[in-house]
């Protein structure tokens, strides 16, 4: 297989589509799990694959400190050494960076609270940054033909250029200083690439621009205007569901349309439907598998009273439970796993409590991908979102 | 299938058998894995039975904390909650109440070094043992009727009777009065047990005596002599190997032959050649599991220098290793996961490395429990040990 973008169908509710790479098919719209350290916490790719699950990523940065991409490629390249074999996708390592770096960026990008974790991005210039590794203090530099060569090692299908990931604090002449050196880095991620291209991987471009339209709109036509194979939409998207939906939505007004377009970072229920709505393809998120670890379990809303997506295993009223996380729910864990067991297994702190629930999560927004597709093919998505969203 | 105990060949180097339970048959000798708290730690059901597991144990006196007896019964009972749905046996609980009680005797009925846990044992006296739970220090009486009656709760198909884990140190009166001690409890053990019996457990004795020869005879007596469903070889079997192969040695000698017998907490690879040759049918320990959670994983002399029986995964010189733990191994892990992949997994702390070795571990154990009852059909096991030990 070599790569290929098709779209199958296209409406004012979104569109379908189907994203070949050398390691398989992706029907879109599409969710992209994080298997953050090259492997999916607490899940084998024999349970991804039972799963539906149709595509994974991994994260550069981490991958760069540990076990380095060199290793990875010794080790076959991310595909083989992971067991996955399907479709894969590499950030550039940028978001980490800057999120570790400052302390604080992965809240503030997404208008959220602050953390207090320690600084390791010691300078950021025209060149790239320079951080210290959280494993061992040792420095590196982060450039965008770094970026690329170590995305190249890794060997995912997509990839993805080097950006600054800017604060949700910061000004517009902040935000656009910081959206032209993006640009600029993406010139020289695209170069990087394209002197090493033998086919086997494509780069995607990002758009930056904070909330602020004539930035956002900039930056759609710089990578709209460039030789990327697909687009991420990134960057701050505001300070609430609101400001974000007006963010996609005016930069998605401008995105050209033959392209892949990524959601960077963006995995709530309604906030799939609201992004499928606007075009969106693909969306990733840490939420599912996170949510999961701490003893989340996503249930449609019929299933629980029409109140929240997500019930609390580790809620005492599980105790005694019997029944499944949801009894139309088709996944391994629901097959035979009470809730009830599972809230002991949470209590118990043991292991297979976060494979269990994992499980049900990923499953669950593989089936939730699966039914906006019907729903887009069948002309029925608002119906689709009142099954699915509370 | 309701239970049955058939020795279909007996020989000078071992005895082969089919231990039938209501929840399946058991292929003797045979290994069985610890589900301590109602869970393989790291491994699901599904893995369990991929990895040709026949029988799995839980201990009762972790699952009388929590969830408690009741509340397994309401969630259907071990089997079913667990979505083992296989034979099962539970322990008593008086080995956790004592190991954890003295602070040591986990250590000490094995001959090894001492602890430093908290002794949460109150008060032992003949009607049973006082303990804290150390999950909310809440005071418990742990008598042999409130055992057999939790274990009835808990639904196993092979329940065992209450007695004192004498420690390694103490002396031969002092072992012969535990001893006896425990033999009363087991007679209650046997009188609660007769009481309610419908058919769906069996009940296994426990012989005693330490390291004392004529304690050994007085206990084998009393567990012959009585109605037992199993024999449990139990108690401190000394300080060394030697020491144990000569306790199991003559306490074999003086055991009845009709009924499965099973030895308690031993799950070496040569230990168990030196079980089978004496006729014992059972085994378990946590020993495959718990290595594979600090990345030991079992390997074949000839996959390891003949060295020892395990390789540490998180040694360096696997960084780069893009092979399988054994090339010859059919388990799920080694049919795609490089030894660099793991130790990366090890590494990065990450879940899954746990339940990748630990699948490979059971897979050898059951592999190797596999390999013995061939060898004893062909009358080959000390070749059979030669290709398995070092």
């Amino acid at each position: 297989m070599t790569f290929n973008f098709s779209i199958t169908k296209s409406t004012t509710q979104g569109r379908l589509g189907t994203l070949t790479t050398p390691h398989g098919e992706v029907k879109t719209p599409a969710f992209i799990f994080c298997a953050t350290k090259a492997a999916m916490k607490a899940v084998t790719p024999v349970q991804m694959r039972s799963a539906n699950t149709q595509i994974i990523l991994s994260n550069t940065y981490h991958l760069m400190l540990q076990p380095g991409g060199e290793t990875v490629k010794k080790l076959g390249g991310l595909q083989k050494m992971t067991g996955w074999n399907g479709p894969m996708l590499t950030d550039s390592g940028g978001f980490q960076i800057f999120s570790l770096g400052h302390g604080s960026v992965a809240s503030e990008v997404k208008g959220r609270r602050s953390t207090n974790r320690p600084k390791t991005l010691l300078r950021i210039n025209e060149q790239g940054a320079k951080f210290k590794s959280y494993i061992d203090g040792r420095t590196y530099f982060l450039t965008p033909e770094e970026s690329i060569r170590v995305q190249r090692n890794l060997g995912a299908d997509l990839i993805v250029v080097l950006d600054e990931c800017t604060p949700f604090h910061v000004d517009q002449t902040y935000t656009q200083q910081s959206m032209r050196m993006s640009h600029r880095w993406a010139l020289r991620s695209l170069n990087e690439w394209q002197t090493h291209d033998d086919g086997s991987q494509k780069l995607y471009g990002i758009i930056q621009g904070g909330v602020y339209p004539q930035l956002r709109q900039e930056s759609c036509e710089f990578v709209n205007d460039h030789n990327f194979y697909g687009i991420a939409v990134g960057g701050s998207l505001g300070a609430d569901k609101s400001q974000m939906h007006d963010v996609v939505s005016f930069t998605m007004e401008m995105v050209r349309k033959d392209r892949p377009v990524h959601l960077l970072g963006i995995g709530g229920i309604s906030d799939i439907f609201s992004g499928v709505k606007q075009g969106i393809d693909t969306f990733d998120c840490v939420h599912p598998t996170r949510l999961a670890r701490h003893g989340g379990a996503l249930v449609k809303p019929a299933n629980n009273q029409g109140t929240r997506e997500h019930i609390n295993l580790r809620n005492s009223m599980y105790r005694e439970d019997d029944q499944p996380i949801e009894n139309d729910c088709g996944c391994e864990t629901c097959a035979w796993a009470s809730k009830g067991y599972i809230h002991h297994l949470l209590k118990a702190q043991e292991m297979i409590a976060y494979t269990l629930v994992s499980i049900h999560n990923i499953y669950f927004m593989n089936q939730l991908m699966h039914a906006i597709r019907e729903a887009l093919a069948n002309d029925t998505l608002d119906s689709c979102q009142k099954e699915w969203c509370t």
